[in-house]
């Protein structure tokens, strides 16, 4: 298993010095984007010009990236497609599994969810009125507040603050039995975890190219449809490149069959191009040792951070299983306790308002890095060092 | 003026022996987007890592690049952000100017409109119902179709199969004069010729990144909402992104003041950097100078082709008043007769059923490339070199 992750974490363009504990918020450089992107850039796009959308493939790249991501997450060959962002993603998603039940009113979701996807559900309800209405409860209220009434349970799996992981299969069981449609987001689970889609009958899911899929910042996200659900949809983002002919230029919208229909407008090739360097890293990964990669990780940092430092609060799971591929810490000092690490190379993340977070990418993290992480938490913690005035100040982005 | 045009040429990675015709689908390699690729892919992904969402400026990419932009459109600053596709900002244009006219019921187009215009247009009438419908008349009808039961004017200002140009100033005028919001698509016009959203009083405006702005392909698009009602939308895809305070992670969406609401997820860095980039091709570019010299190619163009070949039937305005930067000709063998002239290093591209199209974009193609694919189409005319088999096997895009 060592031999594994050493080969992988080769692959990717990681400065000496520096331990990367922030995968969940932005991955680290494959080399191979860097090489994919110069050569779709000078060859493609330089030399080829407009022939390269058939050339180098340009027009495949949302179902090729889409099968790739389709064989880390559960899901059959052709059931997922990839561009636009995960918002845009999930508010397709929504406004087709609302369409499936037109008779009911809730969108059911929990305040562990990223803000953004409670945002666009919000967006949703509005623009569509009907008395739509989106429900948060706390993550564990969420299988008691499931009922006949609710159209569609929208979830994130792994909580971004927490990294407290759903039961997906018991909760998609649960709403199905219900008669909810089911859409996750794998926004954290992507790349991080094994995910069974299919065997869990999960309906639609979206989630994230630029976290631990590593596809580079603001890298395409994508969208599963369920087979047997594909060609119900209506898309409401009726773009030309999910038309059943887009360069035949028809008068109207005619989707094409199976999950091309999930397409909308032309992609960002050039990120597209990116992720799809960046996913062939995951080529001879096994999932489940992954897992167990990540989890031994996340257990070692927990007992080594619970050792060094008394002032920081777990606010993840303790025990792994109930666990994505994070840990995370509260402490008042949060912020600028998280500016003296990266001041010192370990670079985590902070969350409002108190939250510090570290991500595990099994793929180029190593026990190693966690112990040095460790050391020096323990080093910032013991020196208070977050009282030196230069990490209070604040950036837009942490 | 033939200085001016040399050194942006200069600014260009074009191979030798290419005349590029096809700038209106997607516009040559400007080197700095090369290098300013490598430079985020290297140093701020690479190296930065997470922290170049600040050292990088990734943050405000969007409202940079949708700044260079406005400069191009005759729009102010703080007007125009970048992001997303064509399709996704127009489903955001209509969303919001449908709301401004709730007891309306009509959106106005015509058949000259890029299809996709055409259908996330009827995809915004399926999901929303309440009687919307997409009325779609013939271009030169549009202005006697309008009435005050149009909720929306949606038009391409310039055709994409003839280069016919709208009268923008006057459609507008006449729409405002009854009630009509106007939402323009300049996906053939930005960078390519002069455009007065201010001075025509325009409610919406969306456009493509990847034609005349050369920011590669797919890339991000963008939209302009005049500054009076940036604050009177809410937007329909509502991710956190457009939020107030993305970063404090508030459980409800809280639309961010001006054009920042207009952005959704987030965006794809890479495709942004190289456009950003690219749009500085434009700088110390009179736009009336460009205009001239597009000009005066299209109609070099038209004299040349109308001498060489009796077969090839002008389809554009003759006017170069009434064209944008196009140039077409209906030929019953343009499939065939395009290839021929790619297999000779003039590429311009297919429009079915039967449209040859030239693109002129003027920060590149010359006086000389005029006359060279003019010599081109007279050998592959005059030898009906289009009669030959290779030419005429279909690709997916043409």
């Amino acid at each position: 298993m060592t031999d594994l992750f050493d080969r992988t974490r080769a692959l990717f363009d990681l400065a000496e010095g520096v331990v990367y504990l922030d995968g969940n918020s932005l991955g680290a450089l494959p080399r191979a984007a860097r090489e994919r992107v110069r050569r779709e850039i000078d060859e493609s796009w330089g030399r080829d010009l407009i022939r390269a959308w058939n050339t180098a493939g340009w027009i495949d790249l949302p179902t090729v990236v889409g099968d790739k991501i389709a064989a880390l997450i559960g899901a059959p060959p052709g059931s997922v497609t990839a561009g636009d962002s995960t918002s845009i993603n999930l508010f397709k998603a929504l406004t087709a599994a609302l369409a499936l039940r037109p008779e009911r009113r809730i969108i059911l979701s929990d305040s562990g969810n990223f803000p953004t996807d409670l945002y666009v559900a919000e967006g949703v309800c509005r623009l569509l009125g009907r008395g739509l209405a989106l429900k948060v409860v706390e993550p564990d209220a969420v299988a008691a507040a499931l009922g006949d009434d609710v159209a569609v349970l929208m979830l994130t799996e792994v909580d971004y603050r927490t990294g407290r992981l759903h039961d997906m299969r018991a909760l998609t069981a649960r709403a199905r039995a219900l008669g909810v449609v089911t859409v996750w987001d794998l926004a954290h689970s992507a790349g991080a975890l094994p995910v069974d889609l299919a065997g869990c009958d999960v309906d639609f899911a979206v989630g994230c190219g630029y976290k631990y899929l590593n596809g580079g910042p603001g890298a395409p996200a994508f969208i599963y449809v369920k087979p047997d659900l594909q060609e119900r949809v209506q898309p409401a983002l009726s773009g030309w490149m999910g038309h059943a002919a887009p360069f035949a230029f028809e008068p109207h919208y005619r989707p094409a069959p199976g999950i091309v229909r999930a397409r909308a407008g032309t992609p960002p090739v050039l990120s597209m191009a990116a992720l799809d360097a960046a996913l062939d890293v995951f080529e001879g990964v096994d999932m489940a040792a992954l897992r167990r990669r990540s989890m031994e990780l996340g257990d070692a940092f927990i007992a080594g951070v619970e050792a060094a430092s008394p002032d920081l609060m777990l606010v993840s799971p303790r025990s792994a299983s109930d666990r994505g591929s994070q840990v995370s810490f509260r402490f008042a000092n949060g912020y600028a306790a998280m500016q003296a690490l990266i001041a010192r190379g370990v670079i985590g993340d902070f969350r409002a308002p108190d939250v510090m977070r570290f991500g595990f990418a099994p793929l180029y993290v190593s026990p190693a890095d966690v112990g040095r992480a460790v050391s020096t938490i323990r080093d910032v913690m013991g020196g208070r060092l977050w009282e030196r005035p230069e990490y209070s100040q604040r950036r837009t982005v942490t």
